[in-house]
């Protein structure tokens, strides 16, 4: 029988949970509800359950399954301590003893950004590349850093931390990190929203996008496809900000491919346009044929990354 | 007999060269010129030469030495293929293959910057840290990666080159790379003078760097120790500068310490001063606690790196 992996990954509100074969084929994948009340004491007990239910169900033993790997909202050492999720009301202790209270199986944690990156390098966007960027785009902007195969967590584990490179001096108004002028003000799903709304702000100029109820990054992309002229000015300033922001992550690490996903990616590849011509204008030369594409796997890339942190850290 | 290791850096104009321990301990170092001309095709040969005299006249044999560990100026991929080395009129071929043709002894290469960085962590500013970015502020600006104790080379061996970040939309002169507004227009040696110049024809404020015939960056900071204003707006725009631009390093990378070295570090720890106090207005929270520190291998972190690569590429 192949032996069996599972990827966990623990968000705010759902954990995100995946079976796989130790080849990477998701044989199941559900959901459970993030129980963050009481300090989040009952998230891993939650999770140790719900995979021996799983187990059982299947006929599936201990020796049957190579590990479990979670991914957390936060950041996590390479000794797999949990540095702080204040998502889930958890403080600093270590995952793995833990999680092994409740279930007899090797552990594996990371970070959920990292982990995303590591599973589209695996099995999405970046197939096949060693060095690999993966941008995500969505309520704020995150990123993961592939170095040959590897997550470049850093000295803390807060390597990758894109969405707060400095960007604008011009700034005004404060990111959510505290810092003003963040790549993530401009960038995100809030951030496009944001540009959007200051551009209608600033005349009276006609657009589609004038009369929406709920501005997002969706409806400006969808009137960048039927050619609204104020929804362009807004795309070329968002792919201006991040095809700079991007650039300078190329000039220091060189990645073979940028991967980008979250939900701003689901515009489509229209955003890679306005990324990669504003990209080449800032980038060393070196790095000027880097590729963009978009992240395939979607929101299972977090249960995916987790599966692999298990293979990779059994084969360490 | 304790085995001999190799490390020879090549420049422009001479080439360095050492013989180290495998433990690291330099017993004995030199230089031979840099003979370009001729598409530089006797660079390697003229090496092998004196590698062979050095090795005869202590009587070592080719089985007391590890290997020959070489870094060169221009990129370098994991394969020892050299991709132009426009100072040595070089192209592109695998330097181990043809420097077999004149010695038989097992060659490890790497790029210049890079195995300066190596160096720096291996006997020098970053002893003992294994997640570090060095900073080499020259006549450019160089950068070396160290994740993990190992070089983050990139897809073509274009990582860390952090002097070509994007860092002013204002700027009208073009930076030697082509591009515009690059980080080496500031804070190299060269930057530094050009800072100072711009600050002086601004207007006339009396200052005493303004009668000094070689405007340099010693000549800044040595006025910014006996309290020249004008030297300090001078220093204070290059902390500035570079403290942002360290900062979106520090957010891709999340390094343990900075190490700074190149000409304008003889300056000392004042500089350190100026990068840092403007690296904290910009940088993510997790990476605000950063250190930095100068280098203090000077002109031989290129022949300890390139030693290094040796013993990292044997152990491999």
């Amino acid at each position: 029988m192949d032996r069996k992996v599972f990827g966990v990954d623990i968000g705010g509100t759902t954990v995100k949970m995946g079976m796989f074969t130790s080849e990477g084929d998701l044989l199941d994948k559900w959901e459970i509800p993030t129980r963050t009340e009481d300090s989040g004491k009952n998230i891993l007990p939650d999770i140790a359950l719900s995979i021996k239910e799983k187990m059982d169900k299947a006929g599936i033993l201990t020796e049957d399954v190579v590990g479990i790997g979670i991914s957390v909202p936060g950041p996590v050492d390479d000794e797999g301590i949990i540095h702080k999720c204040v998502n889930l009301g958890w403080g600093v202790f270590n995952i793995s003893d833990e999680m092994k209270k409740h279930i007899d199986l090797p552990v594996f944690a990371g970070n959920d950004a990292n982990a995303a990156a590591l599973g589209e390098v695996w099995k999405g966007g970046g197939k096949g590349c060693k060095n690999v960027v993966v941008v995500t785009l969505g309520t704020g902007v995150g990123g993961g850093i592939i170095v040959n195969g590897k997550v470049l967590s850093g000295y803390i584990g807060a390597g990758g931390e894109i969405g707060h490179i400095h960007i604008d001096d011009n700034e005004t108004e404060k990111c959510g990190c505290g810092n003003t002028g963040c790549l993530e003000q401009y960038a995100s799903a809030t951030g496009i929203a944001r540009l959007a709304q200051r551009r209608l702000e600033k005349d009276n100029e006609p657009s589609t996008i004038r009369s929406v109820s709920h501005m997002n990054a969706k409806v400006v992309f969808d009137a960048v496809k039927s050619g609204d002229k104020l929804a362009i000015e807004v795309a070329e300033q968002f792919g201006e900000i991040l095809g700079k922001g991007l650039s300078i992550v190329a000039d220091v690490t060189n990645p073979e491919v940028f991967v980008i996903g979250g939900g701003v990616s689901k515009a489509g590849p229209v955003i890679l346009d306005y990324i990669k011509k504003n990209y080449v204008k800032y980038v060393f030369h070196a790095s000027r044929d880097t590729r963009f594409t978009l992240a395939t796997l979607g929101n299972d890339a977090g249960i995916y990354g987790s599966a692999k942190l298990v293979l990779d850290g059994v084969r360490a």
